[in-house]
Protein backbone atom coordinates (compact mmCIF):
# COMPACT_ATOMS: atom_id res chain seq x y z
CA UNK A 1 0.00 0.00 0.00
CA UNK A 2 1.55 3.24 -1.03
CA UNK A 3 0.56 6.67 0.59
CA UNK A 4 3.31 9.69 0.28
CA UNK A 5 4.46 8.78 3.76
CA UNK A 6 5.28 4.91 2.95
CA UNK A 7 7.20 6.66 0.38
CA UNK A 8 9.00 9.13 2.28
CA UNK A 9 9.77 6.35 5.44
CA UNK A 10 11.15 4.18 2.37
CA UNK A 11 7.80 1.35 4.73
CA UNK A 12 5.20 -1.07 2.96
CA UNK A 13 2.65 -0.72 4.83
CA UNK A 14 1.36 3.19 6.33
CA UNK A 15 1.77 2.09 10.25
CA UNK A 16 4.21 3.55 12.93
CA UNK A 17 5.00 2.52 15.99
CA UNK A 18 4.97 5.14 18.27
CA UNK A 19 6.82 6.70 20.77
CA UNK A 20 6.49 4.56 24.11
CA UNK A 21 8.46 5.46 27.00
CA UNK A 22 10.51 2.21 28.79
CA UNK A 23 8.46 0.40 25.93
CA UNK A 24 10.45 2.06 23.41
CA UNK A 25 13.40 -0.81 22.19
CA UNK A 26 15.01 -2.25 19.99
CA UNK A 27 12.95 -5.33 19.87
CA UNK A 28 9.84 -4.09 19.62
CA UNK A 29 11.16 -1.30 16.90
CA UNK A 30 12.80 -4.11 14.90
CA UNK A 31 10.08 -6.33 14.95
CA UNK A 32 7.42 -3.53 13.57
CA UNK A 33 9.88 -2.86 10.77
CA UNK A 34 10.48 -5.78 9.79
CA UNK A 35 7.35 -6.81 9.19
CA UNK A 36 6.56 -3.64 7.02
CA UNK A 37 5.70 -0.56 9.53
CA UNK A 38 8.07 1.53 10.94
CA UNK A 39 9.32 0.81 14.41
CA UNK A 40 11.03 3.71 16.58
CA UNK A 41 13.52 3.48 19.32
CA UNK A 42 12.06 5.66 22.10
CA UNK A 43 14.94 7.44 23.59
CA UNK A 44 13.28 8.41 26.80
CA UNK A 45 14.10 5.57 27.75
CA UNK A 46 17.40 5.66 28.34
CA UNK A 47 20.14 7.51 30.82
CA UNK A 48 22.76 7.41 28.21
CA UNK A 49 23.77 8.22 24.93
CA UNK A 50 26.29 4.66 25.03
CA UNK A 51 22.40 2.94 26.15
CA UNK A 52 20.92 4.78 23.45
CA UNK A 53 23.77 3.89 20.82
CA UNK A 54 23.54 0.38 22.21
CA UNK A 55 19.80 -0.11 21.65
CA UNK A 56 20.14 1.36 18.08
CA UNK A 57 22.98 -0.71 17.05
CA UNK A 58 21.31 -3.98 18.73
CA UNK A 59 17.92 -3.14 16.36
CA UNK A 60 20.55 -3.08 14.13
CA UNK A 61 21.45 -7.00 14.20
CA UNK A 62 17.36 -8.18 14.06
CA UNK A 63 16.65 -6.11 11.18
CA UNK A 64 18.01 -4.55 7.60
CA UNK A 65 14.63 -2.21 6.91
CA UNK A 66 14.49 1.76 8.63
CA UNK A 67 13.88 1.97 12.26
CA UNK A 68 13.62 5.42 13.20
CA UNK A 69 14.15 7.09 16.89
CA UNK A 70 11.62 9.04 18.71
CA UNK A 71 12.80 12.10 20.91
CA UNK A 72 10.73 13.85 23.34
CA UNK A 73 11.63 17.69 23.30
CA UNK A 74 11.99 19.42 26.76
CA UNK A 75 11.58 16.54 28.93
CA UNK A 76 15.43 16.23 29.84
CA UNK A 77 18.69 17.79 29.08
CA UNK A 78 20.00 14.77 28.04
CA UNK A 79 17.52 14.77 24.57
CA UNK A 80 20.19 17.43 22.74
CA UNK A 81 22.89 15.14 23.37
CA UNK A 82 20.93 12.27 22.46
CA UNK A 83 20.28 13.89 18.76
CA UNK A 84 23.48 14.39 18.70
CA UNK A 85 24.42 10.39 19.23
CA UNK A 86 21.81 9.69 16.27
CA UNK A 87 23.32 11.83 14.29
CA UNK A 88 26.22 10.33 14.58
CA UNK A 89 24.90 7.46 14.06
CA UNK A 90 23.24 7.69 10.72
CA UNK A 91 19.60 7.44 11.57
CA UNK A 92 17.71 8.22 9.07
CA UNK A 93 14.27 8.99 10.33
CA UNK A 94 13.78 10.78 13.56
CA UNK A 95 10.03 11.34 15.11
CA UNK A 96 9.99 14.97 17.74
CA UNK A 97 7.61 15.40 20.14
CA UNK A 98 6.76 17.27 23.10
CA UNK A 99 8.22 21.04 22.83
CA UNK A 100 9.15 23.35 19.95
CA UNK A 101 11.34 21.91 17.68
CA UNK A 102 13.00 24.76 16.73
CA UNK A 103 16.65 24.43 18.12
CA UNK A 104 16.82 20.56 16.36
CA UNK A 105 16.23 21.66 12.83
CA UNK A 106 19.50 22.55 11.86
CA UNK A 107 21.21 19.40 12.97
CA UNK A 108 18.14 17.68 11.78
CA UNK A 109 18.69 18.75 8.13
CA UNK A 110 22.05 18.69 8.19
CA UNK A 111 22.49 15.37 8.90
CA UNK A 112 20.01 14.24 6.15
CA UNK A 113 17.47 12.96 8.32
CA UNK A 114 13.84 12.45 7.36
CA UNK A 115 11.56 14.27 9.87
CA UNK A 116 8.59 13.93 11.67
CA UNK A 117 7.02 16.02 14.50
CA UNK A 118 4.11 14.70 16.67
CA UNK A 119 1.58 17.73 17.97
CA UNK A 120 -1.43 17.47 19.66
CA UNK A 121 -3.11 20.20 17.34
CA UNK A 122 -3.43 21.75 14.15
CA UNK A 123 -1.86 25.06 14.68
CA UNK A 124 1.45 23.42 15.58
CA UNK A 125 1.33 21.15 12.49
CA UNK A 126 1.10 24.43 10.73
CA UNK A 127 4.35 25.01 12.23
CA UNK A 128 6.30 22.40 11.87
CA UNK A 129 5.46 22.40 8.06
CA UNK A 130 6.79 25.60 8.81
CA UNK A 131 9.98 24.67 9.83
CA UNK A 132 10.80 22.06 7.30
CA UNK A 133 9.09 19.04 9.08
CA UNK A 134 8.79 16.49 6.27
CA UNK A 135 5.43 14.93 7.51
CA UNK A 136 3.14 15.55 10.85
CA UNK A 137 1.74 13.06 13.06
CA UNK A 138 -1.73 14.84 14.61
CA UNK A 139 -2.75 13.53 18.21
CA UNK A 140 -6.45 13.24 18.78
CA UNK A 141 -8.31 13.54 22.55
CA UNK A 142 -9.03 10.07 21.90
CA UNK A 143 -5.09 8.90 22.38
CA UNK A 144 -3.14 7.37 25.35
CA UNK A 145 -0.28 9.15 26.43
CA UNK A 146 -0.15 12.90 25.52
CA UNK A 147 -3.94 14.18 23.53
CA UNK A 148 -2.73 17.36 24.08
CA UNK A 149 -5.62 20.32 26.00
CA UNK A 150 -7.63 21.13 23.29
CA UNK A 151 -9.91 18.19 23.70
CA UNK A 152 -10.54 17.82 20.11
CA UNK A 153 -11.39 14.31 18.29
CA UNK A 154 -8.97 12.77 15.70
CA UNK A 155 -11.82 12.60 12.77
CA UNK A 156 -11.67 16.70 12.94
CA UNK A 157 -8.19 17.54 13.76
CA UNK A 158 -7.28 15.32 10.54
CA UNK A 159 -9.81 16.46 8.41
CA UNK A 160 -8.46 20.15 8.56
CA UNK A 161 -4.73 19.41 8.55
CA UNK A 162 -5.01 16.92 5.58
CA UNK A 163 -6.91 20.08 4.18
CA UNK A 164 -4.50 22.65 5.08
CA UNK A 165 -0.88 21.30 5.06
CA UNK A 166 1.03 20.61 1.92
CA UNK A 167 3.22 17.44 3.87
CA UNK A 168 1.81 14.34 4.93
CA UNK A 169 -0.37 13.88 7.78
CA UNK A 170 -0.31 10.76 10.16
CA UNK A 171 -2.93 10.09 12.32
CA UNK A 172 -3.04 8.68 16.01
CA UNK A 173 -5.02 8.52 18.52
CA UNK A 174 -7.55 5.43 19.14
CA UNK A 175 -6.24 3.55 15.65
CA UNK A 176 -6.44 -0.18 16.75
CA UNK A 177 -7.14 -1.72 13.78
CA UNK A 178 -7.24 -2.03 10.03
CA UNK A 179 -10.63 -0.63 9.74
CA UNK A 180 -9.71 2.39 12.04
CA UNK A 181 -6.71 3.11 9.93
CA UNK A 182 -8.99 3.13 6.83
CA UNK A 183 -11.11 5.07 8.64
CA UNK A 184 -8.48 7.24 8.91
CA UNK A 185 -7.23 7.38 5.31
CA UNK A 186 -10.57 8.67 4.13
CA UNK A 187 -10.19 11.23 6.70
CA UNK A 188 -6.90 12.28 4.47
CA UNK A 189 -4.40 10.80 6.63
CA UNK A 190 -1.28 9.04 4.42
CA UNK A 191 -0.60 6.69 8.19
CA UNK A 192 -1.76 5.65 11.19
CA UNK A 193 0.64 5.64 14.50
CA UNK A 194 -0.36 3.40 16.91
CA UNK A 195 0.79 3.26 20.61
CA UNK A 196 -1.43 1.01 23.15
CA UNK A 197 -2.07 -1.64 20.10
CA UNK A 198 1.88 -1.96 19.87
CA UNK A 199 1.56 -2.31 23.64
CA UNK A 200 0.10 -5.38 23.61
CA UNK A 201 2.83 -6.93 21.64
CA UNK A 202 4.16 -10.15 22.11
CA UNK A 203 7.42 -8.05 21.26
CA UNK A 204 6.63 -5.58 24.06
CA UNK A 205 8.34 -5.56 27.31
CA UNK A 206 5.31 -4.82 29.33
CA UNK A 207 4.55 -7.37 32.43
CA UNK A 208 1.91 -9.67 31.31
CA UNK A 209 -0.20 -8.33 33.76
CA UNK A 210 -0.45 -4.91 32.45
CA UNK A 211 -1.21 -6.42 29.34
CA UNK A 212 -3.74 -8.46 30.51
CA UNK A 213 -5.09 -5.24 32.63
CA UNK A 214 -5.06 -2.83 29.06
CA UNK A 215 -7.02 -6.01 27.35
CA UNK A 216 -9.59 -6.08 29.88
CA UNK A 217 -10.80 -2.40 29.90
CA UNK A 218 -13.08 -0.43 28.21
CA UNK A 219 -13.70 2.40 26.85
CA UNK A 220 -14.64 3.81 30.67
CA UNK A 221 -11.28 2.82 32.11
CA UNK A 222 -9.11 5.91 31.02
CA UNK A 223 -8.78 8.95 32.79
CA UNK A 224 -7.36 12.09 32.03
CA UNK A 225 -4.58 13.44 34.54
CA UNK A 226 -2.43 15.86 34.80
CA UNK A 227 -4.81 18.70 33.28
CA UNK A 228 -4.09 20.92 35.96
CA UNK A 229 -0.49 21.43 35.33
CA UNK A 230 -1.89 22.56 31.79
CA UNK A 231 -0.47 18.93 30.69
CA UNK A 232 -3.13 16.33 29.76
CA UNK A 233 -2.36 12.64 29.93
CA UNK A 234 -4.78 10.05 29.49
CA UNK A 235 -4.01 6.89 31.54
CA UNK A 236 -5.70 3.63 33.23
CA UNK A 237 -8.05 4.76 35.48
CA UNK A 238 -5.96 3.28 38.97
CA UNK A 239 -6.09 4.07 42.16
CA UNK A 240 -3.24 5.98 41.78
CA UNK A 241 -4.67 8.12 38.66
CA UNK A 242 -7.72 8.49 40.93
CA UNK A 243 -5.28 9.95 43.62
CA UNK A 244 -3.27 12.06 41.14
CA UNK A 245 -6.83 13.82 40.28
CA UNK A 246 -7.69 14.30 44.07
CA UNK A 247 -4.34 16.19 44.78
CA UNK A 248 -5.10 18.27 41.54
CA UNK A 249 -7.91 19.25 42.43
CA UNK A 250 -6.21 20.10 45.70
CA UNK A 251 -3.94 22.59 43.82
CA UNK A 252 -0.63 20.38 44.10
CA UNK A 253 2.22 21.26 41.81
CA UNK A 254 4.37 19.31 39.10
CA UNK A 255 6.86 18.68 41.73
CA UNK A 256 4.13 17.15 44.37
CA UNK A 257 2.51 15.01 41.62
CA UNK A 258 5.47 13.55 39.98
CA UNK A 259 6.42 11.04 42.26
CA UNK A 260 3.61 9.53 41.83
CA UNK A 261 3.09 9.93 38.11
CA UNK A 262 6.16 8.67 37.60
CA UNK A 263 6.11 5.33 39.27
CA UNK A 264 7.94 5.41 41.76
CA UNK A 265 5.86 5.45 44.61
CA UNK A 266 2.84 3.54 45.10
CA UNK A 267 -0.61 4.91 46.97
CA UNK A 268 -2.68 2.41 48.70
CA UNK B 1 -25.22 2.54 -1.80
CA UNK B 2 -27.07 -0.25 0.17
CA UNK B 3 -26.54 -0.81 3.98
CA UNK B 4 -28.76 -2.62 6.48
CA UNK B 5 -29.97 0.70 7.21
CA UNK B 6 -30.87 1.91 3.47
CA UNK B 7 -33.06 -1.36 3.79
CA UNK B 8 -34.30 -0.89 6.86
CA UNK B 9 -35.29 2.84 6.51
CA UNK B 10 -36.50 2.01 2.23
CA UNK B 11 -33.68 5.30 1.92
CA UNK B 12 -31.21 5.52 -0.93
CA UNK B 13 -28.26 6.85 0.66
CA UNK B 14 -27.13 6.17 4.63
CA UNK B 15 -27.65 9.79 5.32
CA UNK B 16 -29.94 10.75 8.36
CA UNK B 17 -30.64 14.64 9.60
CA UNK B 18 -31.03 14.15 13.29
CA UNK B 19 -33.25 15.46 15.53
CA UNK B 20 -33.06 19.63 15.75
CA UNK B 21 -34.44 21.68 18.36
CA UNK B 22 -36.48 24.54 16.65
CA UNK B 23 -34.98 23.97 13.37
CA UNK B 24 -36.38 20.08 12.59
CA UNK B 25 -38.91 21.21 10.56
CA UNK B 26 -40.88 20.21 7.19
CA UNK B 27 -38.96 22.20 4.55
CA UNK B 28 -35.98 21.00 6.09
CA UNK B 29 -37.05 16.96 6.23
CA UNK B 30 -38.88 17.04 3.49
CA UNK B 31 -35.59 18.14 1.51
CA UNK B 32 -33.23 15.66 2.85
CA UNK B 33 -36.32 12.66 2.33
CA UNK B 34 -36.22 13.96 -1.18
CA UNK B 35 -32.63 13.90 -2.18
CA UNK B 36 -32.30 10.19 -0.98
CA UNK B 37 -31.64 10.55 2.60
CA UNK B 38 -33.65 10.56 6.21
CA UNK B 39 -35.35 13.84 7.09
CA UNK B 40 -36.94 14.06 10.73
CA UNK B 41 -39.06 16.13 12.04
CA UNK B 42 -38.25 17.32 15.28
CA UNK B 43 -41.28 16.86 17.76
CA UNK B 44 -39.98 19.36 20.00
CA UNK B 45 -40.02 22.19 17.63
CA UNK B 46 -43.78 22.44 19.07
CA UNK B 47 -46.28 23.26 21.63
CA UNK B 48 -49.14 21.00 20.31
CA UNK B 49 -50.47 17.76 18.86
CA UNK B 50 -51.93 19.91 16.28
CA UNK B 51 -49.18 21.82 15.29
CA UNK B 52 -46.95 18.70 14.90
CA UNK B 53 -49.82 17.21 13.00
CA UNK B 54 -50.05 19.94 10.63
CA UNK B 55 -46.17 19.90 9.77
CA UNK B 56 -46.21 16.19 9.14
CA UNK B 57 -48.94 16.86 6.84
CA UNK B 58 -47.11 19.32 5.36
CA UNK B 59 -43.96 17.51 4.75
CA UNK B 60 -46.07 15.03 3.02
CA UNK B 61 -47.36 17.68 0.42
CA UNK B 62 -43.30 18.35 0.09
CA UNK B 63 -41.86 14.93 -1.01
CA UNK B 64 -43.16 11.40 -1.43
CA UNK B 65 -40.39 9.85 0.55
CA UNK B 66 -40.30 8.49 3.97
CA UNK B 67 -40.38 11.37 6.76
CA UNK B 68 -39.42 10.61 10.19
CA UNK B 69 -39.73 12.00 13.83
CA UNK B 70 -37.85 12.46 16.47
CA UNK B 71 -39.07 12.61 20.07
CA UNK B 72 -37.25 13.54 22.99
CA UNK B 73 -38.23 11.64 25.85
CA UNK B 74 -38.47 12.95 28.80
CA UNK B 75 -38.09 16.55 28.09
CA UNK B 76 -41.76 17.52 28.22
CA UNK B 77 -44.95 15.57 29.02
CA UNK B 78 -46.52 16.36 25.94
CA UNK B 79 -43.79 14.14 23.88
CA UNK B 80 -46.25 10.71 24.96
CA UNK B 81 -49.19 13.03 23.38
CA UNK B 82 -46.96 13.40 20.35
CA UNK B 83 -46.45 9.90 20.58
CA UNK B 84 -50.38 9.14 20.20
CA UNK B 85 -50.61 12.14 17.01
CA UNK B 86 -47.68 9.97 15.00
CA UNK B 87 -49.02 6.52 15.37
CA UNK B 88 -52.77 8.12 14.49
CA UNK B 89 -51.14 9.93 11.42
CA UNK B 90 -49.70 6.29 10.51
CA UNK B 91 -45.77 7.86 10.59
CA UNK B 92 -43.79 5.07 9.18
CA UNK B 93 -40.30 5.97 11.08
CA UNK B 94 -39.71 7.19 14.79
CA UNK B 95 -35.84 8.43 16.25
CA UNK B 96 -36.35 8.60 20.16
CA UNK B 97 -33.70 10.05 21.95
CA UNK B 98 -32.98 11.12 25.57
CA UNK B 99 -34.43 9.22 28.25
CA UNK B 100 -35.33 5.51 29.09
CA UNK B 101 -38.04 4.49 25.49
CA UNK B 102 -39.61 1.63 27.60
CA UNK B 103 -43.24 3.25 28.19
CA UNK B 104 -42.88 4.26 24.43
CA UNK B 105 -42.00 0.22 22.88
CA UNK B 106 -45.73 -1.11 23.28
CA UNK B 107 -47.13 1.76 20.69
CA UNK B 108 -44.55 1.92 18.32
CA UNK B 109 -44.21 -1.60 18.04
CA UNK B 110 -48.43 -1.84 17.93
CA UNK B 111 -47.93 0.53 15.18
CA UNK B 112 -45.65 -1.55 12.95
CA UNK B 113 -43.20 1.43 13.26
CA UNK B 114 -39.45 1.39 12.43
CA UNK B 115 -37.90 2.35 15.84
CA UNK B 116 -34.11 3.58 15.86
CA UNK B 117 -32.90 4.63 19.32
CA UNK B 118 -30.15 7.58 20.15
CA UNK B 119 -27.76 6.32 22.66
CA UNK B 120 -24.29 8.25 24.04
CA UNK B 121 -23.07 4.88 25.54
CA UNK B 122 -22.55 1.39 24.21
CA UNK B 123 -24.73 -0.28 27.61
CA UNK B 124 -27.41 2.58 26.15
CA UNK B 125 -27.18 0.43 22.73
CA UNK B 126 -27.35 -2.82 24.21
CA UNK B 127 -30.22 -2.12 26.30
CA UNK B 128 -32.47 -0.32 23.59
CA UNK B 129 -31.71 -3.82 21.30
CA UNK B 130 -33.28 -5.51 24.11
CA UNK B 131 -36.04 -3.78 23.78
CA UNK B 132 -36.91 -4.14 20.01
CA UNK B 133 -34.90 -1.10 18.37
CA UNK B 134 -34.52 -1.82 14.91
CA UNK B 135 -30.99 0.22 14.67
CA UNK B 136 -29.42 2.65 17.16
CA UNK B 137 -27.37 5.96 16.53
CA UNK B 138 -24.58 5.77 18.99
CA UNK B 139 -23.44 9.53 19.47
CA UNK B 140 -19.82 10.60 20.40
CA UNK B 141 -18.26 13.26 22.18
CA UNK B 142 -17.41 15.18 18.73
CA UNK B 143 -21.41 15.79 18.36
CA UNK B 144 -23.19 19.06 18.57
CA UNK B 145 -25.69 19.26 21.31
CA UNK B 146 -26.06 15.86 23.41
CA UNK B 147 -22.62 13.61 23.88
CA UNK B 148 -23.32 12.24 26.85
CA UNK B 149 -21.20 12.06 29.92
CA UNK B 150 -18.36 9.42 28.70
CA UNK B 151 -16.10 11.78 26.87
CA UNK B 152 -15.49 8.53 24.09
CA UNK B 153 -14.91 9.69 21.13
CA UNK B 154 -17.31 8.36 17.87
CA UNK B 155 -14.29 5.84 17.05
CA UNK B 156 -14.63 3.91 19.68
CA UNK B 157 -17.91 4.03 20.35
CA UNK B 158 -18.76 2.58 16.79
CA UNK B 159 -16.30 -0.01 16.85
CA UNK B 160 -17.50 -1.68 19.88
CA UNK B 161 -20.98 -0.96 19.21
CA UNK B 162 -21.19 -2.70 15.68
CA UNK B 163 -19.12 -5.63 17.09
CA UNK B 164 -21.39 -6.31 19.99
CA UNK B 165 -24.43 -5.39 18.53
CA UNK B 166 -26.85 -7.34 15.88
CA UNK B 167 -29.11 -4.03 15.00
CA UNK B 168 -27.35 -2.03 12.14
CA UNK B 169 -25.36 0.82 13.98
CA UNK B 170 -25.35 4.35 12.83
CA UNK B 171 -22.96 6.88 13.79
CA UNK B 172 -23.60 10.30 14.85
CA UNK B 173 -21.00 13.16 16.01
CA UNK B 174 -18.10 15.45 13.80
CA UNK B 175 -19.95 13.72 10.87
CA UNK B 176 -19.49 16.69 8.02
CA UNK B 177 -18.59 15.17 4.32
CA UNK B 178 -18.22 12.17 2.94
CA UNK B 179 -15.08 11.37 4.05
CA UNK B 180 -16.18 11.01 7.26
CA UNK B 181 -19.45 8.85 6.33
CA UNK B 182 -16.53 6.74 4.27
CA UNK B 183 -14.90 6.53 7.49
CA UNK B 184 -18.04 5.68 10.25
CA UNK B 185 -18.53 2.72 7.42
CA UNK B 186 -15.44 1.79 7.53
CA UNK B 187 -15.32 1.11 11.71
CA UNK B 188 -18.72 -0.73 10.88
CA UNK B 189 -21.13 1.56 10.89
CA UNK B 190 -24.18 1.44 8.36
CA UNK B 191 -25.22 5.43 8.15
CA UNK B 192 -24.54 8.26 9.45
CA UNK B 193 -26.18 10.92 11.58
CA UNK B 194 -25.97 14.91 10.90
CA UNK B 195 -26.86 17.73 12.73
CA UNK B 196 -24.63 20.65 12.23
CA UNK B 197 -24.17 20.21 8.72
CA UNK B 198 -27.72 20.54 8.26
CA UNK B 199 -28.34 23.40 10.05
CA UNK B 200 -26.36 25.12 7.05
CA UNK B 201 -28.37 24.61 4.50
CA UNK B 202 -30.64 26.63 2.59
CA UNK B 203 -33.59 24.84 3.72
CA UNK B 204 -32.40 25.18 7.66
CA UNK B 205 -34.39 28.05 8.99
CA UNK B 206 -31.65 29.09 11.23
CA UNK B 207 -30.90 32.79 10.71
CA UNK B 208 -27.82 33.40 8.39
CA UNK B 209 -26.37 35.36 10.58
CA UNK B 210 -26.13 32.26 12.73
CA UNK B 211 -25.13 30.32 9.99
CA UNK B 212 -22.03 32.68 8.97
CA UNK B 213 -21.14 32.38 12.90
CA UNK B 214 -20.98 28.55 12.71
CA UNK B 215 -19.16 28.47 9.14
CA UNK B 216 -16.60 30.57 10.61
CA UNK B 217 -16.35 28.78 13.85
CA UNK B 218 -12.84 26.38 14.52
CA UNK B 219 -12.30 23.26 16.28
CA UNK B 220 -11.48 25.30 19.63
CA UNK B 221 -14.58 27.38 19.28
CA UNK B 222 -17.56 24.70 21.04
CA UNK B 223 -17.41 24.18 24.80
CA UNK B 224 -19.58 21.83 26.82
CA UNK B 225 -21.93 23.09 29.33
CA UNK B 226 -24.68 21.34 31.50
CA UNK B 227 -21.79 19.21 32.95
CA UNK B 228 -22.51 19.92 36.57
CA UNK B 229 -25.98 18.94 35.66
CA UNK B 230 -24.88 15.52 34.87
CA UNK B 231 -26.20 16.47 31.28
CA UNK B 232 -23.70 17.81 28.70
CA UNK B 233 -24.21 19.95 25.91
CA UNK B 234 -21.59 21.08 22.83
CA UNK B 235 -22.83 24.22 22.21
CA UNK B 236 -20.38 27.51 20.34
CA UNK B 237 -18.16 29.28 22.79
CA UNK B 238 -20.60 32.39 23.22
CA UNK B 239 -20.33 34.79 26.16
CA UNK B 240 -23.75 33.45 26.79
CA UNK B 241 -22.07 30.13 27.13
CA UNK B 242 -19.09 30.95 29.27
CA UNK B 243 -21.63 32.76 31.70
CA UNK B 244 -22.87 29.13 31.76
CA UNK B 245 -20.04 27.30 33.31
CA UNK B 246 -18.99 30.26 35.41
CA UNK B 247 -22.43 29.88 37.03
CA UNK B 248 -22.01 26.06 36.87
CA UNK B 249 -18.90 26.41 38.72
CA UNK B 250 -20.48 28.39 41.58
CA UNK B 251 -22.90 25.42 41.79
CA UNK B 252 -26.09 26.91 39.94
CA UNK B 253 -29.40 24.58 39.47
CA UNK B 254 -30.65 23.63 36.53
CA UNK B 255 -33.79 26.17 37.32
CA UNK B 256 -31.31 28.69 38.15
CA UNK B 257 -29.74 28.15 34.63
CA UNK B 258 -32.74 27.50 32.08
CA UNK B 259 -33.39 30.86 31.20
CA UNK B 260 -29.87 31.12 29.49
CA UNK B 261 -29.68 27.52 28.26
CA UNK B 262 -33.24 28.07 26.99
CA UNK B 263 -32.33 31.88 25.35
CA UNK B 264 -35.40 33.63 26.70
CA UNK B 265 -32.62 35.45 28.17
CA UNK B 266 -29.63 37.40 27.50
CA UNK B 267 -26.35 37.76 29.17
CA UNK B 268 -24.08 40.99 28.05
Amino acid sequence: MKTRMTELLGVRYPIIQGGLQGLGRADLAAAVSDAGGLGLITAGCFDTCAELEAEILHARTLTDKPVGVNISIGTRRTMSDFLDCICDLGVGIIFTSGHNPESFVDRIKRFGMKWVHVVPAVRFAHKAQDLGADAVVVVGFEAGGHPGMDDVALSVLVRKASVELSIPVIAAGGISDGRSMIAALAWGAEGVQLGTRFVLTRESALHPIMKECLQQATEHDTIMIERSLRKSRRVLRTTQAEAVIALERDGATFEQLKHIIGGEAYLE
